[in-house]
């Protein structure tokens, strides 16, 4: 059985996501990919911390030590901010690496960048778990955009903000209720900032526009709204009338060609495809030319949804008999 | 630049909507993909009928004729009925032809024996089109399965009946009255017997079936219960309760390994997946083992969506680099 490598770039959540999912499904993936994948280094900022048992041996701080490691050619990278990610995943790729990442945030800002990087280097790059977590809107719209042309994209890609709407309607609470709420039971950071002020869903959209219209509008034109001065009387008002407000993260490619982009509250009807999409849930309703509205729904975040569509693109490169150099 | 050549099978609604955008599409995809596709043949049961201006010199009513066609590598096909497509597509899977069919009826029950002769010849069999329209269900599920497990499946799979429901609902209107109007909208056929009675649905739910376990419940086994019963007293009792009926297609993998379906009216509340997919929309909801439960809501018929889920067949077949033989 050919034997490659594979590295994992932070170990939180969905870096320990990855790996739990790597080894269940050990057996069944070198059955089904033909192919072996050993994780082989987990690259952390403090290695003497072992998170899972039995992964000691793996730890390391050094980017060099990952690359040097005989065989690498996939590396997964679970860590948080522009750098040193986006510097790390550069070299992986200059290495012939093969990346998939979950870092919106480097991404939106550094992803056609990495793309034309991985192009020359005849690697892949893959991104589903940087948008809308387990609900697979990056594999669906690059199928589509072989043959449809995607007109609009509007996603709720947030999964906090929508939670503390969804319980202001449900449940009559204020924000300030909801947002503890959602905080509570770990949807939230201590700090919600990102998923409140709409910055998060704002850098998840940049990433969906760059993919169906191969470019993002000038990001000091987009106007970004937070979900924070809603009242919970403004809530209720909206829902008597039958409407709902939905933290809406919407890009269109208008008939000059012009890409624009906005995220903020929007009041819509039970005709809306975002109109059902409740609690955690992201949702991505795609306009296109002949199919029409597309509608994904489904868990925007989380340990294995997100992990486990890392662990689909990997699959998916494997299928697509990317050149990989095996060791018999 | 590559050309290859291309025939369809049937040349109604959905033929000529593959014939469409294969034309309006031409360039892009020949840039796209890197190889030319030309429709050199069109097999119809009566060759005298020009449906498309420009197209009565591709006419033929013999497959031996399609088959003889020099540089023959692609096989689209839209015929209604299992015979004689199933003969015709195991003919060209035998001429080392990709085919990709939109026939439900004969995919249900022969499509795990097609797919088998296409591995043995080394050629791909793409069925996007069988199930839900222009809703990506079965490359969605394709791309899931290599991670996930998926344990259910819940189908709104027939835009016919679901129409019929929803305005039974929203307007009050009798079955008869809803029916008479989806005919009128030219939603449902003269008989619209496949469509009401699940028969229809049915067919698409064992495609899924095999797709997602590998096998289909005994036919026989299967209770498939029609809409036709349901009075506009019993929606408005729902209604008021805050359910509606869906007709439901549901397959599911019991923890015994056992695969058992059903197709029938089910009422669902506002937390089911289905509740919110109106009118004639179809929507697939996956429970799966690592994501958790991911919707596609999205048009279930038409010319458009499902021939261009046929051409999507075609572009993904060829990024496999599924082995065509070029002519420069």
């Amino acid at each position: 059985m050919a034997t490659i490598k594979a590295a994992i770039l932070g170990f939180g959540t969905v870096g320990q996501g990855i790996y739990h999912i790597l080894n269940e499904k050990r057996e069944e993936l070198k059955n089904k990919l033909g192919i072996e994948l050993e994780v082989a280094k987990i690259l952390v900022t403090d290695a003497s911390r072992e998170r899972v048992p039995g992964t000691a041996h793996l730890m390391t701080t050094s980017m060099d030590e990952v690359l040097a490691e005989p065989g690498m050619q996939v590396v997964f990278e679970a860590i948080v901010n522009e750098e040193p990610a986006f510097t790390y995943l550069k070299r992986a790729v200059e290495h012939k690496c093969h990346v998939i990442t979950a870092n919106k945030v480097m991404f939106a800002k550094r992803g056609l960048e990495l793309q034309d990087l991985a192009k020359a280097n005849g690697v892949f790059v893959g991104f589903e778990a940087t948008t809308a977590g387990g609900v697979p809107v990056i594999k669906t719209m690059k199928n589509i955009l072989l043959v449809n042309d995607v007109s609009r994209i509007q996603g709720v890609l947030n999964g906090t903000s929508n939670y503390i709407l969804t319980k202001m309607r449900s449940q009559g609470w204020s924000f300030e209720t909801a947002l503890k709420e959602a905080q509570n039971l770990g949807y939230a950071e201590a700090d919600p900032y990102n998923d409140i002020s709409g910055q998060d869903a704002f850098k998840k959209l940049m990433i969906l526009s760059a993919l169906a219209f191969g470019e993002q509008p000038d990001w000091a034109d987009v106007e970004v709204v937070g979900i924070d001065s809603i009242s919970a009387e403004e809530v209720k008002e909206a829902c008597e009338k039958g409407l709902r407000y939905r933290h809406v993260a919407e890009v269109e490619k208008l008939a000059d060609g012009k890409v624009v982009a906005k995220v903020g509250p929007q009041l819509v009807d039970k005709e809306h495809p975002l109109y059902p999409v409740d609690d955690v849930n992201n949702a991505v309703a795609l306009d296109t030319n002949y199919i029409g509205t597309l509608t994904l729904i489904g868990p925007g975040a989380g340990m294995y949804p997100t992990a486990s569509v890392m662990v689909e693109d990997y699959a998916e490169i494997i299928g697509k008999r990317a050149g990989f150099v095996v060791t018999i």
